[in-house]
C-alpha cells in the first residue's frame, strides 16, 4: 500500500513537489518569441507553461495520454436519489469495455488510452445516513487502487468516474467540507424529478447530521461520506503529483473527490486544471472556491471523464502551437512598432 | 461573378435555404437513444443536430474540413491604429505558407485543409475617414473571391482573417450598423497602448461622421467601411449556405464581417456557429446581439481562424459521439427508473 494510514496521506500532502519553475519560465519566454502578439493565444499559452512546469520540460510532450475512469457503487442509491437503477454502474462498465460509451469515442479522438477501473461493484459503500460509507481501511484500499493506476510513463492524465447516485455523494462531501447544506450543493444529476430531488436533499442533510462530529477532518469526511471511485480519483491525483504528471479533472463528482486534498494542503491541486464546468448545479461554485477556471463550458453533465477527455484536445492544441510555431526571427515577421 | 450588384446579394439573402428539418429531427431522436442521460452531452448534442440539418444527413460527415483565411490591407493602418506595421499582413501570409503560424499547427491537429487567400495586399482599401474604403465593384470582387473559395465538396468550413488594422475596420462596421460609437466597439486589437486606442477611436468616429448618409444600408456600409478580407468572409459564408456547409466563425473581425448579412436577413447566420468568443472587447456584445453562443472562451485574440480552428475539434468530438456510441438497446443498459 502507498498509504497505510490517513496520517501518511497528510504527511504526503504537507510535502508536495512544487514543479519546475525554471522550465515554466523558459516556456513563457518561448511563447513571447512566437509569431503572434504576446498573450494573444490566451489560455493556450497558460496551458503550455503549466505543462512545462509539471513535466519539467520547456517543450512538453503528449506521447502517452491516459484517461482513468473509476467506477463504484453507493449504499445511498437504495434511497431513490438517482433517475437510474444501481445496476447501470456495472452495465456502463461493460459498455466501456465494448467501446460503446461517449468516453470511448472521445478517447479515440483525443489519442488517449482509456483505463476503466471498477472497484468492488458488488459491494456498495454503506448508506451514509446510517453508518460510515467506508471505514479507514476500505478508504485507504480505494485510494491505493487509484494511486497504483497511474504510472510514471504518462504525460497527461484525465480523471473521471461512473457510479449511480454519486452526485449525491459529491454534494454531501461539498456540504460537509464547505457548508451550506443540501440546498447549496444538490442538483438533478442524471435527471431526477422534483420528488427525487427532495429525497436527495433529505439524504444529504441526514448524513450531515449523523456525521457532524468529524466534519473538521477532510480525510475522515472522504471516508465516511465518500465513495470508492472518488477515493481512487484522489489517489490518482496524488500519484500524478508524485510522478510529475499534469491532470485534467472532469465534472462535479471528480472535482468533489479532490476537495479533501485541497482542504488538507494549499496548492495540492496546482498540477490540476478543470477540464470543464458541468451543468450539474454546484460544480461552478465548487470550481470558484478551488480557484479552478474551467477550460470548457459546454453544458455537459455526463461524467465518465467526458469533459476532461474533450479538454485533452485543447491541451494538444496548446502544445502544437507551443512546439510548432515559428519565432518572429525565424519567420522574418516584424515586431511591434 | 456570383453577384453582379448589391441587389443580387439582397435577393440571394431573401431566399436562403432553410436546412433539412427531417434530418435534424432524426439526429435528435438518435441522440436520445444513445447510452447517456438525455441531454447530458449538452452542446455536443446540439452541434450534431445542427450539422445534420445543414449537411442534410442523420449521420453528418467530416471527411473534408476546410479553414479559409482571407488577408487584406487597410488604408486606415496609416493612422497608427495598430501596434504592428502594415507589412506584417504580407509577412504573416508568408508565415502561413511556411507553416509557421498558429493556424498551421491547429489545422494539422484538427485534420483540416488550410486555404490562405491574400486579396490585393499591395492595394490597401482607401482610408475610410476621407473616402469609401471600396467602391461597389471592388467590394463585389472581394465577395466573389470569398464565394468561389468555397467548393461544394467540403463538410465543414471555418473562416478567419489576417489584416493589420482590421479590428478598427470591424469596430467601425459594428458602430455603423449597431450604434454606440467607437467607445462601445474599439478594443486594443494586437495590443495598442492608450494613445493608439485614442487614435483608433478618433478614426472610427470620423468615419461614422463622413459616411452617416449610408448607415441604413448594410451592404453599402460593408463596402464603404469594410475591408477586402471581410467582404470575402461574407462571400464564403453565403457560398457555404448555398452548398449546405456548416460554418464556424472565428473572432471579432470575422463575426463583424457577417454582421451585414444578419442585418439583411433574419436567419442568414443559422448555418453558422461562433467558434469562440475573443478577448477583443466588443466580440462578446456582438455575439449576444447576433444570438450566437460561442463554443469556446479561451481568452484568445489572435484571429487567423485560430479560435474557429480549435472549435473544429469540438465538432469532431460531437460527431464521434453521435456516430460511434451504442444505443441503450445495443448495449443492454437499463433506462430511467
Amino acid at each position: 500500500m502507498q498509504f497505510d494510514s490517513l496520517d501518511e496521506i497528510r504527511a504526503f500532502c504537507r510535502d508536495l513537489p512544487k514543479g519546475d519553475a525554471q522550465m515554466a519560465d523558459a516556456a513563457a519566454r518561448r511563447q513571447n518569441s512566437l509569431t503572434k502578439p504576446p498573450g494573444s493565444l490566451g489560455r493556450l499559452e497558460e496551458l503550455a507553461v503549466w505543462l512545462a512546469r509539471w513535466q519539467g520540460r520547456e517543450l512538453p510532450e503528449l506521447r502517452r495520454v491516459v484517461i482513468c475512469v473509476f467506477a463504484g457503487n453507493h449504499g445511498i442509491a437504495a434511497r431513490g436519489v438517482s433517475a437510474y437503477p444501481p445496476a447501470v454502474t456495472e452495465q456502463m462498465v461493460a459498455n466501456f469495455s465494448a467501446s460503446g460509451a461517449a468516453i470511448n469515442q472521445i478517447a479515440a479522438l483525443a489519442g488517449a488510452e482509456l483505463r476503466v477501473v471498477p472497484i468492488e461493484l458488488a459491494r456498495p459503500t454503506r448508506d451514509f445516513t446510517v453508518a460510515t460509507a467506508m471505514d479507514t481501511d476500505e478508504f485507504l484500499a480505494a485510494v491505493d487502487i487509484g494511486y497504483r493506476t497511474v504510472r510514471d510513463d504518462s504525460d497527461l492524465l484525465a480523471v473521471g468516474e461512473m457510479g449511480i447516485a454519486n452526485t449525491t455523494t459529491a454534494a454531501t462531501l461539498c456540504a460537509a467540507l464547505l457548508g451550506g447544506g443540501a440546498v447549496r450543493w444538490a442538483g438533478r444529476g442524471t435527471g431526477i424529478d422534483d420528488d427525487g430531488l427532495d429525497r436527495k436533499r433529505a439524504t444529504i442533510d441526514a448524513a450531515l447530521g449523523l456525521h457532524r462530529g468529524l466534519l473538521d477532518d477532510p480525510l475522515q469526511v472522504a471516508a465516511a461520506l465518500g465513495g470508492r471511485e472518488l477515493a481512487a480519483i484522489a489517489g490518482a491525483v496524488l500519484a500524478a503529483r508524485h510522478h510529475g504528471i499534469p491532470v485534467l479533472l472532469d465534472g462535479f463528482v471528480a472535482t468533489s473527490a479532490v476537495l479533501p486534498l485541497a482542504r488538507l494542503a494549499a496548492g495540492a491541486l496546482d498540477h490540476c486544471r478543470a477540464g470543464h464546468v458541468s451543468a450539474e448545479s454546484g460544480h461552478r461554485e465548487l470550481l470558484r472556491i478551488l480557484g479552478l477556471d474551467p477550460l470548457l463550458d459546454l453544458d455537459m453533465r455526463l461524467g465518465e471523464a467526458s469533459g476532461a477527455g474533450i479538454a485533452i484536445l485543447l491541451i494538444r492544441a496548446a502544445l502544437s502551437c507551443h512546439a510548432g510555431m515559428a519565432t518572429f526571427a525565424e519567420a522574418g515577421v516584424s515586431g511591434k512598432d
